[in-house]
């Protein structure tokens, strides 16, 4: 058949699993835990299911659990989601992301995106009929120049997305970005897609800069977030969005025909766990402790370590002692030296090679000790 | 925002179930089950979770659950899928049609359908920019008339949908109709969608006559298939597709971007749970006594009962004895007598009213014995 994305491939994520599954190397690649969940968690699953709640749940999402989210979102960022309209419950955030991509953007819209960029965006944007406007982040630093983004937006921006924590640079926004994002989008009918997964994965004292954090945003705004990467269960595939009702609407509409309704025992099992919120708020704490880890360990490796400000991402650099292809290096590391990561030319559509590499720190202790001695031992 | 759907309001499924809790109605509207499914379903999926499986499996789905899925249709139906690229696990049968949909119908193609129909096709199709081309089903039978099928083919027609054993008219296709369908699609690019969720819901002795049972119709199609509807877990959203590699490689596109893998512990429970094939080869006798407990129930109401050949619905017919549109006797039924279906009128995009309701019989059975008496007592 005549493909709609003739130029997709398979997504990095599975070709790096899958090499490196092969040579069984140590994998810092993919942001997935490779260490426990909390058994609580498990427990309350496993009860949900015990006790019947195995058939659909209301579509928007169980409303025990719409309520405790939106409590949450009020509690840490200040915008008042109104649980019965404006929060959804997905089935994973990549799903939310495609939904509200689905659901907002026309044929003949134009999209703007930050590279390197999480790989799903650009795809989804072109299965609507329309253009991904890839705008590329500042070298060294990653951060946005919003000069540029003024300079791509034009009558058809329909949508500008963004990500903090970012994925991969590791880098956040700061009120300062979001005061011009604002500014750039008063007055337009451009709409704001937040991805916010790693929200609670700041480090070093830093406050999460989201969309629901700022009044005025926030009224343009879907934001979309994922129970996976904050309670070390990336294979349960339930995420959330949050946005004004207006907009939400047509996200629903999408995901009213797309899934129907997430998966209802996970949902009571969250539901329950969540009014508990200890969990999300040591979990910059978790990970700053793990990216120390890592880099201390990393310390005597030829590689050179980019500050990592949020996420459970770190890219290092190896520029000044290899003219390898990043897709070489990290095949090289996966075939010779036994250790996984993600080449970030995987994050361009037009594959920009800056010899970076992005490690995961989402491993156990064990795991980051031996994946750091392997890439000491690449020179 | 401008909608993408202006015309798309709330599912009829949420609707009516939002107006059957308020009124406490007995719900005979929704396909799902009220009655529980096997401990031995929950107890595997709890040790799944429990013994750490709780991240991202691999993108097509665990290899386990597929090659289980693999062997059970050649053995069923004699279609011989590959299961490293033939089968995928999706989250939910509804999302394996919007993937099926998303990845091969393009902007300007036309998709022929039948109603009444599952409420997701249009939709989906308009999504892409797409023409959905609505055929009426047969009255009284529902059944297809294929001479109305070729009329509409045009160079546009891309994709036909199919749904067997069919939602709401509870009606089946046979061989002949196979037959028809692929004379019709022979020497043409025009892809079969199936949707055959109700694939092991057969009565009085019939076959299903599926795709993967027609060798020919096989290489041009896409199934979907859900796991809810089979093992009484409707709201654990795990389905899968099956499809020749070359139609598979496309709807695989757009599932690694919409959801990159479906339930981990879930589909680890399956996979344990399939080994043992029982449940699904009972599955017909087990809603055919339901059926037929309903039916008998109703002998003294004044409704007349459509034959159901499959599926776990029924239609019963009112115009002899009222005039109402079909909503306005269903909200009545809710409202007036606590007893919740499903108006038929909900499944046509063009509203047509044949003064007939959906019956679910995915019930206890003294849900079904209740909502038989309410329905009595209509006059
Ligand atoms: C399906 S991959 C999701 C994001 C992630 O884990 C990664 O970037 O590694
Ligand atoms: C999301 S509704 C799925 C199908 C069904 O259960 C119904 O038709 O009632």
């Amino acid at each position: 058949p005549r493909s709609k994305l003739p130029d997709v491939g398979t997504t990095i994520f599975s070709v790096i699993g899958q090499l490196s599954a092969q040579h069984n190397a140590i994998n810092l690649s993919q942001g997935a835990p490779n260490f426990p969940c909390d058994p609580l968690l498990v427990e309350s699953v496993s009860r949900a299911m015990r006790e019947g709640h195995n058939q659909y749940a209301s579509m928007l999402g169980l409303p025990a659990l719409r309520e405790v989210l939106a409590e949450k979102v009020l509690g840490l960022y200040g915008r008042d989601y109104d649980a019965g309209s404006e929060v959804l419950i997905t089935g994973s955030a990549s799903q939310g992301l495609y939904m509200a991509i689905a659901g907002l953007v026309h044929a003949g819209d134009e999209v703007i995106f930050f590279e390197p960029a999480f790989d799903s965006y650009a795809p989804v944007v072109r299965l609507q009929g329309a253009t991904p406007i890839a705008l590329k982040l500042q070298q060294p630093d990653f951060a946005i120049n919003w000069d540029e983004v003024r300079a791509a937006i034009t009558p058809r921006t329909r949508m500008i997305i963004i990500n903090t924590p970012h994925n991969p640079s590791a880098q956040v926004l700061s009120d300062a970005d979001l005061a011009q994002l604002a500014a750039l989008t008063r007055h337009t009918d451009i709409v704001v897609l937040s991805d916010e997964v790693y929200e609670h994965i700041l480090f070093d004292g830093r406050r999460h800069c989201g969309m629901a954090t700022h009044a005025e945003l926030a009224e343009r705004s879907v934001v979309v977030s994922s129970f996976g990467k904050t309670f070390h269960v990336t294979g349960w595939r339930v995420g959330y969005c949050l946005a004004p009702a207006a907009l939400m609407e047509e996200v629903v509409k999408v995901h009213q025909f797309m899934m129907f309704s997430a998966d209802t025992p996970m949902q009571v099992g969250f539901a329950e766990y969540l009014r508990n919120p200890h969990t999300w708020l040591s979990l910059g704490e978790f990970y700053q402790r793990k990216r120390d880890l890592l880099a201390q360990a990393l310390g005597d490796s030829p590689f050179r370590l980019l500050p990592s400000a949020g996420s459970f991402f770190m890219l290092a650099s190896y520029g000044h002692f290899s003219d390898e292809s990043d897709s070489e290096m990290v095949k090289r590391l996966i075939v010779d030296h036994g250790v996984a990561t993600i080449p970030l030319s995987a994050f361009y559509t037009d594959g920009t090679d800056n010899r970076l590499i992005r490690l995961s720190f989402a491993k156990d202790d064990a795991t980051l000790l031996l994946g750091a001695q392997a890439l000491c031992q690449v020179l």
